[in-house]
C-alpha cells in the first residue's frame, strides 16, 4: 500500500547545473504516475532508481517547455526498450497534435499504444481511476491553460469488526451483507451497519499545483490533502511580479496549505534569481511550519492512515 | 587561435545514467559551434563550463531524437536569458517546420533571430564560413537523411620571410605585393613569390561523422583531417548488424581513419549493450593506434600547425 512522491526536478524555467526542470513521480500501490516531464526526466528517473518502463500514466500540467520537453524523449526510449503496455498521457490541447507531429518527424514507430487524453484545464474532473486510485484535474491560473492534479486513494471498503462477528455469531452471508453496508437482523432485532463495520483506513492524497497564481478555487478542491506541492516561484515581497507572471510567492503557497488544511506543504519551482533555497523555505514556514523543500531526489511517503477504533 | 573539441554526450539512442546523447562543441578562435544536440545538451554545456549563450551556430546531422531533442530546450533557454545575437541552425528538412511548430505550441517569442539553413545531406557543400573557418557537409549513409560536418581552418595568408626583406631590401609596397602572391622584380630580375613568402600554418580540421555505415565517399572528403570523430556503434564482429541499422563497427571507424589519413580518431555512440568501452577502444586500436574514446567532458585540442621553414 505504498504511497510516496519522489521529486525528480524542481527548477523554474531557467535551468541550472544545480536543478532540473519540473517532474514528480507518485508511486501508489507500485503503480507509477509521472507528473510533468521537463527535459532530462528519463535520466532523472534512472538516477532515482525508478525504471522509466514502470511509468503507467503521465500527467502534464501545461505546455511550457520546462514542464514537457522531456516527454517525447521518454516516449522514444520506451519504444527502444520494447515496451508493450499502453501508456496513458493526460495533457492539455494540442498535445495530440504534438505527439502526431513527433511520430512523423522522427519516423517513430512505437511497439506500444500511446493513449492520449486531452484534459480540460478549466474543469475539476475525474480523469483517471483504477481499483485503488483516482486522479482529478484542478484548474489553475497561469499564463497558458494549466491544471494541477489531485491524486486520491479510493475510499476503503467496509471491514466487519471481529468483536461483532463473535458477539452476534455472524455467518458468511451476514458478513458479506455487512461488508456491502447492510444492517443485519438477528432474531428480529436490527443491528445497524455502523456498529458492525469500520473503514480500515482514510484515503491518502497528494496534490500537484504548478504553475499558478494563488487560487481559492484550487484550494477548495484540494481540501484536506495530505501532501500539497504548491509552486513558490518568488519570495514573499514579489507579490506583484508573481501576479504578473502567473506564479506564486512563498507566502501564497503557505496560505494555500493553511486554507486547504494540508498536512504537509512542498514548495519548489524557485526562480533562478534565488541562490539560497532556505530563505524561501523559512518564509513559507513563518506561516506554515510543516513546509519542506521539493528537493530533487527526495521522497515523501505518506503512511497508511489507519483508523483507530 | 584555439581549436578544440569538447565531448558533451556520446551515447547511442538508448540513454543510460552513465552517458548523454550525442553532442560535441568546437571552439575555434573562441567562436563556439555545437554539433548535434541530444536531450540535456544545454545542461552538459554548463557542466563543461561553456555558457550556452556563447554558441554561435548549431549543426544537426540528422533528425533522430538522440541527436536533436535538446535543440528546442536550448533555444528556449537562450530566449529566457535574453540573447540578442542571431543563431544559425543547419539541419536537414523538415527542421524549419519543426521550429515553427514549436514556437506556436509553446507560445515562444524569442528576443533573437533563429536563422535556419536547410542542408542537403546528399551533397558535399560549403555551408558556413567566416574569416577563419569554413564548414562543409559530408554525405553519410544512415537510415534517414544524414550528413556529417567538416570544420576546416581557412588557408593562412602569405607571410614574407624576414631574410628575404633584408636580402632584397624590400619596401612596403613590395612586401604588400608579395603578400598578395605576386613575384617581385628588382633591378630587372624577377624573384619568384615562392622564394619570398611562406604560409605561417597549415589549416587544422575536425570532422564529425555520425550516424553512418562506412562510406568511402565520406572518407575521401575528409582526407588529411586532424581529428576524425567516427561513430562505432558496434564491435567488429557485428558487421551485419551495423550494416542493417545504418551504423559502423570499431574496425570500420578505424578503416575510415586509416584511409582518410586522419591524425587522431575519436570513437563513440556505442550501443548500450557494451558495458566496457575499452574493449571497443582496443578493437579500433588494433588497426589504428591513435584512437581515443569520445569520453564525455573530455577536450581534444589541436595545436597550431606551424610550418617549419
Amino acid at each position: 500500500m505504498t504511497f510516496k512522491v519522489t521529486i525528480l526536478g524542481s527548477s523554474s524555467a531557467k535551468p541550472s547545473v544545480r536543478k532540473h526542470h519540473s517532474a514528480h513521480t507518485l508511486n501508489a500501490y507500485e503503480q507509477f504516475y509521472l507528473i510533468d516531464c521537463g527535459e532530462g526526466t528519463q535520466r532523472r528517473l534512472m538516477e532515482c532508481g525508478i525504471s522509466p518502463m514502470k511509468i503507467n500514466a503521465i500527467f502534464i500540467s501545461h505546455l511550457h517547455g520546462d514542464h514537457v520537453f522531456g516527454l517525447f524523449p521518454l516516449i522514444s526510449t520506451l519504444g527502444l526498450q520494447g515496451r508493450k503496455l499502453p501508456l496513458d498521457i493526460y495533457a492539455p490541447h494540442p498535445m495530440g497534435e504534438i505527439l502526431e507531429a513527433h511520430y512523423r518527424w522522427y519516423d517513430t514507430k512505437l511497439p506500444f499504444e500511446v493513449r492520449y487524453h486531452e484534459v480540460d484545464t478549466r474543469s475539476h474532473t475525474l480523469i483517471y481511476e483504477n481499483k485503488v486510485m483516482e486522479v482529478w484535474t484542478v484548474p489553475l491560473r497561469h499564463r497558458t491553460p494549466c491544471c494541477g492534479y489531485l491524486f486520491r486513494e479510493k475510499e476503503a471498503g467496509l471491514n466487519v469488526r471481529k468483536e461483532a462477528i463473535e458477539e452476534y455469531g455472524l455467518g458468511v452471508a451476514q458478513i458479506t451483507a455487512a461488508k456491502r453496508g447492510e444492517d443485519i437482523t438477528i432474531d428480529g432485532r436490527t443491528i445497524p451497519n455502523a456498529s458492525l463495520t469500520y473503514k480500515p483506513f482514510t484515503p491518502r492524497s497528494y496534490a500537484y499545483l504548478s504553475d499558478t497564481n494563488y487560487s481559492g478555487k484550487a484550494v477548495s478542491i484540494v481540501k484536506g490533502v495530505d501532501l500539497l506541492y504548491h509552486e513558490a516561484t518568488f519570495a514573499a515581497e514579489e507579490k506583484s511580479l508573481a501576479k504578473d507572471t502567473g506564479h506564486s510567492t512563498t507566502h501564497q503557497a503557505a496560505k494555500a496549505a493553511i486554507e486547504s488544511g494540508a498536512t504537509k506543504l512542498l514548495i519548489g519551482h524557485f526562480s533562478s534569481r534565488y541562490k539560497d533555497d532556505t530563505l524561501l523555505l523559512n518564509e513559507a514556514r513563518e506561516l506554515f511550519p510543516e513546509t519542506y523543500l521539493a528537493e530533487e531526489g527526495t521522497t515523501f511517503e505518506i503512511p497508511v492512515k489507519k483508523i483507530v477504533l
